[in-house]
């Protein structure tokens, strides 16, 4: 029940040294992020619009243990690991194949865009991570 | 002698929630990078063409504190905290005026760009960090 | 027989004034022109590494005719128009549902990597060219 | 009286081709856009909160004639060449030394954020426009 999705590293993703420029990588994460919270029924525009609110980064942790080739294709598994008041973190495995490219540890906030401070997750937002991490936990209780 | 640079935030460094997208944060980070080693006397692209190495990202931690607006004036200050045999540990501080916007850890490791594995600093590049390092620690002997 | 694919407009592509950033349109349009010569059996890692070529732009004409939002599905329409010993003529249509967003005229040129100079398309690109044009008019003999 | 700037091209800003990545250029050439408003006293976070505008382009023809490499000086030159009611007139021309990169005509129009339609050039920046474009031509009758 961790999120999973694949994404393809493009030709303008990578840079002259022949491998994935890292930058690139972060804007698919974001893409892939949003994906996440389209597939529990918030996509991002209307969280911005209607709600005010965003979730932007505020902590990241990555790992890049093999590089990246134009044409590689990714597959990214996301798994939330907290839900705090206002916060949520999460982590992502990088790969292609059967070989990890990058790992991150990731805290996003629910932040309002009308004061730029932190808020608690809306009830409707809050109880579908929930659903979600609980699903997770059923299916692999050892994690 | 921690190596400090300025640069602009633009508009299109910024996402529809008003402030910074942090992967712009990070490709204008690959620039301050490329200017540190440009002032150190190795600018990239001959590193790149003439001794087949490039210096990968292996680690980035990052922390964000307070969100950037379109316009605002970024000032990085970069510090070497380590050399290895390959790897670099820097530090980074971004601030605009007093206020720290975001910090990293960062780890980059120099590699052939023939085999995409680590190889030892040339001597004249790890003379030159050691130099900064050192004069750093002179200047600011309590860091 | 025209080529025809769909992208997400994602939040990341999308600046500050809320509609899509035209640079961001331009790398998802790389991206289209990337799946459009996979499609036809050339990968580009393949044609940049093996075939040392690659397909630069020299011309590109754009007109931006209604504004693109974040979470749009952007259908890809691209057509082949004519084919030079070492150039392309492309034609874009961007839209979402009914509504045409955006178009280009683009011409690519068939370049050495080794000498950044045009050269002849290779005989089996330029079949699969020919090809996909011929298809495309026998089925589209108005167009 | 052109307005000119230099912008370094970076590693970021290329391609596994080893040249520049055209919408890296792009990107590169919005924030010069950004450079001459604010150089005529407009910088766009205040047209964007106060005045709620935004000036989004709508014609743009590129025409790129050498490559640019890692680690080039971009000299950008921009005229202004027609001042509609809403719509603005560009011509820019991108120089390493004596060689000219890439060149492009370029239409850009004052748009309500709100409406997403077309508005009228404000007073104070119609007129700081046909000054500069006066001025050019005073000191260039014959362009």
């Amino acid at each position: 029940m961790v999120f999973t999705t694949s994404k393809p590293l493009r030709f303008g993703d990578c840079d002259p040294s022949g491998i994935a420029y890292f930058p690139s990588y972060l804007d698919i994460l974001v893409g892939v992020l949003e994906d996440f919270f389209t597939s529990l029924g918030f996509p991002w525009r209307a969280m911005n619009e209607v709600r005010r609110m965003s979730v932007p980064t505020v902590r990241l942790d990555l790992t890049f243990r093999s590089p990246g080739f134009q044409g590689d294709r990714l597959d990214f598994a996301l798994a939330v690991r907290a839900i705090g008041r206002s916060s949520l973190d999460l982590e992502h495995t990088v790969s292609r194949g059967d070989t990890v490219l990058w790992t991150a540890r990731h805290r996003i906030v629910a932040t309002s865009l009308d004061t730029n401070t932190s808020l608690a997750w809306p009830d409707d937002i809050r109880a579908a991570l929930t659903h979600h991490l609980e699903t997770a936990h059923a299916h692999h209780p050892a994690t």
